[in-house]
């Protein structure tokens, strides 16, 4: 999927092309860095995402600044990244960061077509929460109205992964400082009912699951 | 700290614009996304980082294209984002999540100075792990010759923070739908210790703090 932009041209062997590995960090992480061009400056916005086949969904505000913006067709980039652990090596130089991320360069276009975008809402919602889409309530013609969503084609991504341990110089094992990973936790945590939640309403099984991941 | 430019548009009562509340957020992720325009097109790089006072440092590979463009002063903007729990309404519409991220503009320009490159570079060292630059192996000639270092002095910034429950709307509250917070854990974990660890080095006990935070 890569191009002379998106090519991975620091430590190459990081560098992954292949759609797999690609969707798979994207549908792996819940927030996403656009970066779009507004009166010749370059903004760096963080918002929610998800993947659908080759587009990535963004939504929002329908007077959101950075949704109109890319409505126009503009060239924009996304990024989005996890960290899996920190990589304590013997040297300062060699410290590093376990990581999975991926940059995406398109285009994008509001979807106008009403079923197109109830499509693409479920497909943010139940990217967040696999079962929530039929649980919850769908929006009213007023919510449809005041939500925009943006539809990006993927024209070029690559993935950069690095997932392994301490790499140090040769000379440098010898020496007395202690060297290892420091993992990092991304899991979900047990739900925390609403205070407000209506007397005889269990925690639904879909959302069990998601924390018993 | 903000302008027209980084003003925050939607939801204007999640907006922050006090150094406070943005230099906590900023030391308080690992990964920044960075913004530059080059040739034209945005770019949305995710990369390590650290603030310093008003200062933010970004490094890595002297050949890095995008410390190559940072460093000729282009306009950039960078942003950070953690999420701390996914919020789940009665409607679909009212689904978010509680984050806190921070937008940062200003420009770029390489650290020449010896000091000032080792300083910056002890300051990202810390910022991971308070107490690693004086344990680690410093950097040597050829390592510090390797690596640019870019300091970015923080012209305007903006927090966004949500932090709160559940907000529907009032005739939603009597839905037979399940609402509340899913927390997600930002933790680290135990640290492993390197295969090749010399016999008789322990984990040190800065390492031990920094995983029962």
């Amino acid at each position: 999927m890569a191009n002379e932009k998106s090519k991975v041209k620091r430590v190459p062997k990081r560098g992954r092309y292949d759609k797999e590995t690609i969707h798979g960090i994207l549908d792996n992480n819940r927030i996403c860095h656009v970066a779009f061009i507004h009166q010749g400056v370059p903004f760096s916005i963080p918002t929610i995402y998800a993947r659908d086949e080759n587009k990535i969904y963004l939504h929002g505000a329908s007077v959101s600044r950075m949704l109109v913006e890319l409505d126009k067709g503009i060239d924009m980039c996304l990024s989005v990244a996890s960290v899996e652990a920190l990589v304590l090596a013997r040297s300062a130089f060699h410290h590093s960061m376990n990581y999975h991320s991926v940059v995406v360069f398109g285009k994008g276009k509001a979807i106008d077509d009403a079923a197109e975008k109830i499509h693409a809402l479920k497909v943010i919602t139940e990217k967040l929460v696999p079962g929530r889409w039929e649980d919850a309530r769908q929006p009213n013609p007023i919510e449809m109205k005041a939500t925009k969503v943006i539809a990006i084609e993927i024209e070029d991504a690559s993935a950069k992964i690095r997932n392994e341990g301490v790499g140090d110089e040769k000379e440098d094992y010898d020496l007395d400082v202690w060297a290892g990973l420091v993992p990092i936790n991304n899991d979900l945590q047990a739900p925390i009912s609403d205070d407000k939640l209506k007397e005889g309403i269990e925690i639904p099984d879909y959302i069990k699951k998601l924390v018993e991941k």
